[in-house]
């Protein structure tokens, strides 16, 4: 295919009338051809009126015919073969191996809401049969079906070119729901967007859905993806990205005339836990396992283990001597943008440059995105008095706390912000320390996980990629797995209605 | 039981140190004995750190144990007898049948969420097995369950001092969720409250749970709700009542460092359409059942019929006809407090004194806070063009708006805000003409319902009562029916936890 630097409105290529820009490639810095054109609020208008114009015809779909549009979305993404890794790879630095599995999932999970949708048990269908003798007053007939929300803006993230942007999670489970979808396509890989934006247009096309099922546009600012949330007909939004960038969210959707709901996955350090018995029993294991997990991706994901939590033990110093030891070994990585670059060495330096905190090991930097991974260590003393200790550092920088005692661990624990992850290292003899942590940590994330890591994220039924406020927006939902459907879906009764005027799903019965 | 003035905490009666305060009687404008002191922001504190105690307890008790509860809050409301019945009459000018109807009602809805904690299905327990053998990458084991928000705030409203008050709909599916309570009590109906109080306390020590699993609190003001919303061990809110409040506690959690869902149910006109053929059919039986509608409980109902649309045709003329000649007949009706009254004449002179608006019926005022009906009637026009139309008076009032045609009538559908029901007069001959706008009404309301009016709640599994923004903060869900027990859950999920530490509900399969 060929990659023309065009958005995707109401089922044609619009070049748009905004600022140009240019992929830049990750490993070496140098702008890529073609130029984008980023679009204009003229173009979300547009955008927005197909889509609302789409609305009413693509919700009512049969779910066999959603079903069979999000299997050809996903054919179609194969269809593109190698040119969509080797784009992705060089707008990203992400390796290949690392993009073809990136790619699976998110074929994988467009099949997987396809199953869901056919199923169809989001419909949450509901019968309350009349009862036209019941005392003192008559019992309606009332029956229920969730109904989709409206178009969805989704915001490509920067760390999934695949899995979380234009046809990702967000994109698939809210089409799966019955609502258009509008991505803002991410600046760090435009062409990447653009190649899986033309597979989803032509899915469109060859299910014979209206125009505005799907739009993409292109910006490498703000404005954008501004008048996006802003408008009317706009009323959910999915997001995946900054804490500053889903609070400037939350805060246009919260300000509208109709406030909507944000989907924000924003932020998290994915506390993992080290209990005595493990690590008197696999110290060495777990810090290889651990390292692992750290540099996955460079450590840009959400749900890279960024904070570790033991008491005082010489079997921690048996665990950081492993992950120190280890960590020179790996090769520095490409990370994926300067801004995130920039960002994550500024984080480290912080880091380093205090006296209560000590670097234990920090790769050596090589090429101008590429950096190795940091490992810091502090005092639950000093994480406990200090909230800048609490805050994420994006990329393959984990802080190590050394707890006093059970109690100092448990105030550590609660006075941790939402997370979307926590994770417990046990062997047979912490069970009793673990079970009085459990309803903390449910409070804490929105997945607990025992002798693994947070990365690695299933995408399956029971799956929750979510977490309280400020892992997300809103710690009710998931963005991973298929209860993502419920964040686009509402519920509407139907009372007394004839058969002829039900929808036909609740005609039975 | 003797009213006391008290509020409960921590499973004590608590005199508040704050304003005192008197309960009104409705009818004659007299202040009811005993005093009530309001409570501070002490003792908001103090309720908040009891909850807090009680949550992990209270979250984790059985189904069984917790569907008993209920019913033991059931039977202890049972048990007040006739004085709950006669202190309600006087404070809310409700009639004894109409607030024994609404017993019932609270009785009920917590029976049936009794029956839906037994089934459990709201814990939504997902499984998704290993499978250690999968390439690329083994398959964890993950489950899922819901659990409880936390501690939730609760707002008794001043027309339902029963079924959405101390006992009522958000706090029956909040602890059915296995959240603590904490209700703020209107002061238009304090001493009902303190009764329903005592029922709750009760079973609280009957059941054997935790003292802070209920509290009440008392105010005439501002200060202890606001309070409550801000504490950080709140959860959720549950609110009825004027959009005004509703959207100062969405603001109010908003600000919060971990911003919380309110759900408010705030304001709705209601509207309803009148077809042709239906009014050619019955044009007199729906008047006459319109009108019942409208001045049930004096009109102070969220469901209340305050916009009445249809196409310009002589049958409609017998439709206002009939309604007109049927509003005199009508009682003047004691309203719940002197502000809602006042509220209501100023709502009724501002439509009086416009020059586009035809004033139809006016009842006669009649005792301090009694008042008649009140019908108008302008054009789609005048409509369209002045969004003061659109507003609520809360009370038996209402507007009909006489359309030009069937263009004019889908442009004030589409001009209209966010409803909690929209209901539908039809005959045979309209079905096509109702199918066209059934795709706008499903987004305008929570509820549609055919030959019939919103007043008359059903409490069932297929009832929504919510609907899309300014009806309620959140469209996403009901504050009546059993759906209303999601409103107050999250997912957690659980990957490759040991059997010993899994929540008994996962350790099936």
């Amino acid at each position: 295919m060929t990659i023309t630097g065009d958005q995707f409105i109401g089922g044609r290529s619009v070049s748009g009338a905004g600022k140009e820009f240019f992929a830049i490639e990750a490993a070496t810095g140098n702008a890529l051809e073609p130029a984008f054109h980023g679009g204009t609020g003229d173009d979300v208008e547009k955008a927005a009126a197909f889509a609302w114009e789409a609305f009413p015809v693509y919700r009512e779909t049969t779910l066999e015919k959603r079903a069979e549009f999000l299997e050809t979305i996903a054919e179609q993404i194969i269809e593109i073969g190698d040119e969509l890794i080797d784009r992705a790879t060089r707008e990203t630095g992400l390796s290949k191996s690392h993009l073809e599995r990136e790619r699976a999932r998110t074929v994988g999970q467009l099949r997987l809401f396809a199953k869901e949708v056919r199923k169809g048990d989001f419909q949450e269908l509901r019968f309350d049969p009349a009862d036209p003798g019941r005392l003192p007053v008559a019992k309606p007939d009332l029956r229920l079906r969730n109904v989709a929300l409206g178009p969805v803006a989704v915001f490509g993230s920067s760390n999934f070119p695949l899995a979380f942007s234009v046809a990702g999670g967000d994109t698939t489970s809210a089409l799966a729901a019955g609502c258009p979808v509008i991505v803002k396509a991410h600046p760090a890989h435009p062409g990447t967007s653009e190649l899986v934006g033309q597979a989803v247009q032509k899915a469109v096309e060859l299910s014979g859905l209206p125009a505005g099922t799907f739009a993409m546009l292109q910006d490498s600012g703000f404005e954008v993806g501004q008048a996006l949330v802003a408008d009317a007909r706009i009323r959910a939004v999915g997001f995946t990205g900054s804490q500053r960038g889903g609070l400037a969210l939350m805060k246009i959707a919260s300000e509208r005339k109709q406030p909507i709901p944000v989907y924000a996955e924003m932020s998290s350090i994915n506390p993992v836990v080290l209990f005595p018995n493990a690590l008197r029993n696999r110290a060495e294991e777990i810090g290889t396992a651990f390292v692992s997990s750290l540099i996955l991706g460079a450590g840009q994901f959400c749900t890279n283990p960024g904070l570790i939590l033991a008491i005082d033990d010489p079997n921690l110093d048996r665990f950081i001597a492993s992950a120190t030891s280890a960590l020179p070994a790996a090769p520095a990585q490409t990370m994926l943008t300067h801004g995130i670059c920039e960002a994550y060495k500024k984080g480290v330096a912080k880091l380093s440059g205090r006296a209560d905190v000590k670097q234990l090991s920090s790769g050596a930097s090589d090429g101008p995105l590429q950096v190795g991974a940091a490992l810091f260590e502090t005092t639950g003393t000093a994480f406990l008095s200090d909230h800048a200790l609490h805050e994420e550092v994006f990329g393959a920088s984990s802080l190590i706390v050394r707890c006093e005692d059970e109690k100092e661990l448990h105030r550590v624990l609660v006075a941790l912000e939402g997370q979307l992850t926590v994770s417990l290292h046990v062997d047979d003899g912490d069970l009793d320390a673990v079970r009085v942590l459990v309803p903390t940590l449910e409070l804490l994330a929105g997945r607990l996980l025992v002798n693994g890591f947070g990365t690695g994220v299933e995408v399956s039924p029971a799956m929750v990629h979510g977490g309280p406020y400020p892992a997300t927006s809103d710690g009710r939902s998931t963005s991973v797995g298929t209860l993502a459907i419920y964040r686009f879906l509402r519920p509407v009764s139907y009372q007394d209605f004839p058969s002829d005027l039900l929808p036909l799903a609740l005609r039975a019965n």
